[in-house]
């Protein structure tokens, strides 16, 4: 039998996936209705070119104040096939009567008043860092700015989803959490969870893509100043460090203090935390290796390598996928942890729609499984 | 009434689709068996990661034979959630009885005996240049050898989808266009058919990523090598040429020669095609655009851009679209037109797939729609 | 003999070269004091890196406005040994009576009006595009206002060095070429001048690294928005298109228009131009060749390649050479002409200093001899 | 009085320097004659580019076995200015009798029997690593071979320029310093002889350009492996690793390990490695700092940076210089020091340029005071 008359049996379901499926857009009133706040940044953008493959999520929202009245394919051309979606709108325009779900993808300070302002019935998933610190105080200590919206803070959940599923589940807002804390709570959190390793004298040496300082025009992100160089950069004083430690202190429960250091490098996307690591009295980095393999086996995205094997950025480039290596360091006692994401996916975008998958009831996967794009 | 609620109603045909679909796997002997030879190159490489998405194709074989007995994920590690793919073999130690279709990316002249090899109920699209010159002595000419398989050379349809689609339904061979001349025929053959430009004088630039040039390690094509600068190369001698040539001549019915010269540059994947050409008295630039608009208006992969706007590899990245733009030149009576594409994708193993798809009766777009990777 | 002991006598000479020279500075007062005006941009940052090597010229003046009070080094850290340079001042606050010499970085439009306002006694070499051209009518058409200095335009002498020497010699202002231009007019003025090719048909297609953008923060000019993607830009209304065409004119005697498509390209440095040419009646590419090898055989900066070399950015980068190949196209009675320089040297500040050498009567290949950076 | 006229006085100094100086070949009887053996590499070419802005030294003979009979400028074509040094020839056809000095860049393990069969009038710099480490027994482990010159093994003098002045000034044969160990060692040792930071726990996370690699094409150094991504390698087996214990054991006179972990990252030239240290009891960064400042303040090459200021690569590139950043931690009692060279130059050929040019009693600058290519 020729396989092509086996084949239309298979048709209609295929039909309605990975194109804009019009049986869907037939029951569009059946369909999750997104707004993207913020969308002509790149977080923004990721959203919707993530969401392009989503069967139940719809966007019918974008807003950008300064692009305000421009269609979205002017400011990001290469989103040939979300020519549908709706063109930006200033943000006071929006009728929230017409939305179920919200990404914000707004800058910092801004952020808390914006969302302090949404109807109750919105579910929201927040890419900024603004509900990412409980303490209030730690807030205003390291974003330069009193909290504006402490109630709503208390409301929100941490969203690192591997981490915190269930709270994720019953939450109303979800803080999503940066890149860098990502990379870095992924192997750390369940290591010092389960007294593997000491909450001493943890180092990272983390290093990112340029697209995580965003697509506003400074003169050091300029194609010259960052091609061919890499440079350390807001050394001991980076934003992330506050919600890094957050996240290792509740594992541990005690106060953790780490050393921090990130780089800028020459690539658009990807991140890799070097985390260098005392061990538990009488552990060892295979212990620690079967410990996170054991931790993950059952998640889609994160990956921990067999011994010997490096993780790279360039395996995880556009897709949700975390990768883990643990390494015995030539120091007796220490061990090496590296973790590589893609900053802009599971360091913002993906992890976003996962954590918005999970809002809905949906399989958390759901458009989040391409593959990396490599070469 | 809470979206969460509406959801579930969509979630089975959603589940089918990006995921490994177990509905899928469930009815595998329904699915389309797929092999593909010479897997461990560039072009192998991206019709799996292509093929993951897609709900009716199965990658059922690979064969590479300096790699064999090696594990896929081995050779690509980004490949995360093609896991379920099976090792590589020889392509010897293929059992053909198992297979529908075949992907061919082995090199060009060990691909004619390869292909005659082959039992005939297999559909074979092939992506070397062994199949693309009907005339077989061109081919030895600019090839360097005698054609091996001259009788199947006359069974092999040449693939550019838009421009060939009904032969490519009716085919059993498919030989897949190159890089460089899918990027100039697109816009090029619509043109001289409709007698808008003349045939004369026709100047093209190209620029490559050095995907191209394929995996294998040679000294020019080390990072050190590439990055940060510009070349031509096969200055007025690069095989592609003849390809281009037939096609235009096709279009036109008469002889065509072409000033081609291809330029490596530092990039992965893209392809940027400048041609320079003569416009046919009393048309115009606006006119070409026109009719090329018109011609493509109903594909889902080339879009003409409107006057002003120019194609940037950018926004291709990854996908399988094609972009084109028109210019009217500063030189009165020519005109200037730009496209762009991945040399990957649809220079490559995303026409592949498309034609694969029209072998089997299927849409063309299936598993080709998601967008372009920017930033 | 040993050989150190031979050594010493050629100490004192070789002391005074390569470091900051003591006895240089101890006859500070028979230098020729230079001011460069714009120093933050990476023209002025280039004069000054090219000048660290320069036995005769002293930088003792260096203007920026916005930031003025800044140390050089703070502005552009790489000048290590640049550390006797002084701060940065605004213009007005200039004492020309300490002056010499004048480069001007200044952005077009705003130089006219500085350049008129210096005292006579300075020489100048302007690097923007305010006196290129002859006509200020045709500056007024393409810059998009009057021409604020008439006269002084009239003084100006347009510096291709290798075709304008002799001028270039008496002149008191030079006008220094656009780095298109120059990679431009090298090869084509030459065959022009000697009825090689025609002056019709003359299609160029450029290729420019992208500091030739300079150092002021745009988003297209963003890493994210330029690493591995390539675009044409300002097609067919690009500024120096009209310099390119006095150049031209001049040298056949006969008005010429050229279609010139430049191309933003992920490289910092580099520019290639590949100019598509017609054979005048009788002509062959190997006359070309040997026409240019001919014409450029004494020169230090120019160098035609043998037949079949292909001329790569990559090995003029960093340097003041401007590479040239020539080869037969494959439609008969065309040629292909390709030439690479680095637009910040040759294309830029390198010149810059020719000129200036010349000026002052010195061997123009004073500080210009350092070799290609290459890998 | 014009400048012009007081400039010819200086003239004759001035040729002398950065052209090919005309005085100097005249007596070129006076040069030191300088060979490079394995020249075709990244290395020996790096010596050729110096060495064309060096007055004393002249290259009279390169070897390049799989390369002998090609003239130098086919292998690099960018070497435009160094068109008068000689073909390639095979080692065996060298006459060591008009040869003063040798710059050996050959593979290791080659190198031992090389080094040993040569004429004892010769002085040598050995870029390879086969006389780096003292004890031959940790050589055998390292590099997995008995090594074949213990006798010369003694002679050899190691020569991190900075650090072992003195001794190399003594020296007939210098093992020039890996390119990883130098970017540490100079920061480190002072500190650790200082008893400023305690001998343990020493990290080192290191970033390289992929010239480090060499030019030999391999697969996992092709350009689109390499682009837009970094990855760590060799994981607590890299070979310099135990080159930098054993210079950090001298410094502090007992055992070091560290934890070192190399990255390999997208750029040709540069290195950064960040050592993240433990404060000896009552020292604080601000200490480390000063130290660091005084011990070379009065060096050319080497800069201890103010407080605040983080060193790039990019400010090093193609120069001689090493940047070192001194950072407080967040984590008390700890410190964190970031240090940049160019691998090829500081890490590689000009330190081996600096340490001949003691070796034959000239100012270790020669040759080497050009700035850093930046942009």
């Amino acid at each position: 039998m020729a396989p092509q008359l086996r084949v239309p049996a298979l048709l209609p379901p295929m039909l309605r996936c990975p194109a804009p499926a019009p049986s869907a857009q037939a029951g569009a009133g059946e369909q999750v209705r997104v707004a993207v706040l913020g969308a002509s940044g790149y977080t923004g953008e990721e959203v919707v070119r993530l969401l392009a493959l989503h069967p139940n999520f719809k966007v019918t929202t974008l807003t950008g104040d300064r692009q305000a009245g421009k269609h979205f394919s002017d400011v990001f051309p290469h989103l040939l096939t979300a020519r549908d979606v709706p063109p930006l709108v200033k943000i006071e325009d929006v009728s929230w009567d017409n939305v179920d779900a919200v990404f914000c993808c707004l800058p910092h300070a801004t952020t808390q008043e914006t969302l302090a302002s949404l109807p109750a019935h919105l579910k929201v998933v927040d890419l900024s860092a603004d509900f990412r610190l409980r303490n209030v105080d730690t807030y205003a200590e390291w974003y330069g700015g009193e909290h504006k919206a402490p109630e709503l803070q208390k409301e929100a959940v941490y969203g690192l989803t591997e981490l915190h599923r269930e709270a994720v589940k019953q939450a109303r807002i979800v803080a999503n959490p940066g890149c860098y804390p990502t990379s870095v709570q992924l192997p750390l959190v369940p290591l010092l969870a389960a007294n593997l390793i000491t909450a001493e004298d943890i180092i990272i040496d983390a290093k990112s893509g340029v697209s995580g300082a965003g697509r506003s025009a400074k003169q050091n992100l300029i194609y010259c100043e960052v091609t061919e160089g890499i440079n350390a950069y807001s050394v001991t004083r980076h934003r992330h460090m506050p919600e890094i430690e957050q996240g290792l202190s509740d594992a541990c429960g005690k106060d953790v203090r780490v050393s921090f250091t990130p780089h800028l490098m020459p690539m658009t996307r990807g991140m890799e935390s070097a985390c260098y690591v005392k061990l538990a009295d009488g552990a060892s980095a295979g212990e620690l290796r079967m410990h996170l393999q054991e931790r993950y086996r059952e998640e889609s995205f994160v990956h921990v390598l067999p011994a010997g094997q490096v993780p790279q950025t360039h395996h995880v480039r556009g897709s949700n996928h975390c990768l883990i290596g643990v390494f015995e360091d030539r120091i007796p006692g220490r061990a090496i942890v590296l973790s590589v994401i893609d900053n802009l996916v599971k360091g913002a975008s993906g992890q976003a729609i996962q954590n918005m998958n999970l809002l809905f009831g949906l399989p958390e996967e759901t458009a989040l499984l391409q593959q990396a794009l490599f070469p």
